[in-house]
């Protein structure tokens, strides 16, 4: 490996390393995005898919098949399929959070409406699962309608942990892995049981992409509250300000007494806030040690990606995908 | 059969024939609607499915694996499947039409939100999926996947054809299949093949389904031109005043001279309506006869149903679906 490839980001690196399989599952995306009955679809679907997101899932799946020495040729369906699931998820998710810009630009269900955004959704969802029957592989469909009842009811555990300070960690932890870690195991589980690899591959593999997702999310819910600010890419206490039950939260709250409890009902549970909470809940994660224990938990995640990816074989992919559980904490140094 | 079965409408006697089946669908489906983490889901779901639907989609997919002689334990996944499809839809249907009332109650939008009926329609979509992945045929997810592609295209199309006045009857017929017969007739085609039944029963039955699905909706969408009001149980002219082109609309308008076309492209096209507006375009309809047109259109759907079934072998059931066609239209004299 050069210099040159050392500087690169891991996931730069995968996608070079996947370049020629990764053009074609976006020609799948793109055949599969068109309706030739409803024009509003495809433009729709372009508008977020040629936004220029990182194709992470895709990749995840991608990297799962290779390292298993998959030698057919679905997994581009495979890939274009979790992609699907993704886009359709980011559609309705800025419908239910009335988002306005996503990746830079103006959201969907501002340029066109909610109902365009709830019913593309519904579309590419449906196209996700035609793309999967054509894997004509069972177990895969299980391990994806499952990724999509757990990402699901994550949402809709998120409405009612949102703004209640009584949430626990248990009920974090299933909110963040409906919002990411799910999508990436299935990813890299399916991946595997299409190549046919063996039970404890399957599982390694399982273990990398639950793992890599928790971490993620993790660190992002530490930087709203720990993070420097525009490094990051995200306003440092949006979470604060839209009242959302993170885990430097729950950790500040189970240490609080009386006073600061009163403190974090007022401003999660009731939403009241004044100029100054927002220093004022990083004081008290910085007295209770919250926000280091935030950090730590990301980092233990990280390491548990990696031991579970180091059962795999010797692999370049093996390699980066470890690299990856890396650079997915860098961000908290 | 005795003078009280007969007096019985063909989908009463159905869920008496079906009875017992009927009683572990519902089970079944109570069981799935359950979500551990998030109670939101069953008491939004519960609040839709136990209003007292006719529970007609699951009905038409166990009458079809009975004709087909079906000896396995499967069917009962396969009619939930299609509930838990139909009820997402109508979920996520509300909240694109901005609905108040379903069924004679609040919708779940209004009683809860839309954030709740958007996420709570994404969990049932994936139950369904996973059901449908324990039916265990790859083929029957096929079907089941193209109509959920076919129900949200139809939306989408929906979405643009809405008020405008040069929507084509081909147009039309993709809107009404994707909103009724696309999952009418999977849910008969589905449980064929589930069943393992020659080819030329799950055409059969296929067929059936769909006809039944398109001459129900154009039997709607008559009505609210040409029917007496109140008997109906919807208010005569919504469709008018919601700007909707459907048949008996679409057919007029091809008949229009230039003064009239300026009539319909004010009132469906612009949404600028005045009294007496309503009156004139039923009055436009009389004349070119197309109320005439739009009802022998739907006594034509009704007699495909009853020649596609017709093919079965001689069974009550048979029997049974072959009235409900005649069932569907007889609300047109």
């Amino acid at each position: 490996m050069d210099t040159q490839q050392l500087a690169q980001a891991p996931h730069d690196r995968l996608a070079a390393y996947l370049g020629k399989d990764l053009e074609q599952v976006n020609a799948l995306i793109r055949a599969r995005m068109a309706s030739e009955h409803a024009p509003r679809i495809p433009e729709v679907t372009a508008h977020l898919i040629e936004a220029g997101g990182k194709r992470i899932r895709p990749m995840l799946v991608l990297a799962a098949t290779h390292l298993c020495n998959y030698q057919g040729a679905r997994h581009h369906h495979l890939a274009a399929t979790v992609e699907f699931i993704h886009t359709a998820t980011l559609l309705h998710d800025d419908v239910v959070d009335e988002s306005q810009q996503r990746r830079g630009r103006a959201t969907a269900n501002l340029l066109w409406d909610n109902k365009s955004s709830v019913l593309v959704g519904d579309y590419l969802f449906a196209r996700a699962f035609q793309l999967m029957v054509e894997c004509g592989s069972l177990r895969v469909l299980d391990i994806l309608s499952n990724a999509s009842a757990t990402i699901a009811e994550g949402e809709v555990l998120q409405l009612s942990t949102a703004q209640n300070i009584d949430t626990t960690e248990d009920q974090y932890l299933r909110v963040i892995r409906g919002k990411t870690a799910a999508l990436f195991s299935a990813a890299t589980e399916a991946g595997a049981v299409l190549a046919g690899a063996p039970e404890d591959h399957v599982q390694a593999l399982f273990s990398y992409g639950d793992a890599l997702g928790v971490s993620f999310q993790i660190v992002d819910d530490y930087l709203d509250y720990g993070g420097a600010g525009d490094a990051i890419g995200k306003n440092i206490g949006d979470d604060f300000r839209e009242r959302k039950v993170t885990l430097p939260v729950i950790r500040a709250i189970a240490q609080a007494d009386s006073e600061e409890r009163a403190f974090w009902a007022r401003v999660i549970g009731k939403g009241v806030q004044n100029d100054g909470d927002f220093a004022h809940a990083r004081a008290l994660m910085t007295r209770h040690g919250t926000l280091e224990s935030t950090r730590r938990e990301a980092l233990a995640w990280s390491d548990r990606a990696k031991a579970a990816i180091a059962l795999m074989p010797d692999h370049d992919i093996r390699d980066m995908l470890s690299d990856l559980a890396d650079y997915v904490v860098a961000r908290l140094y």
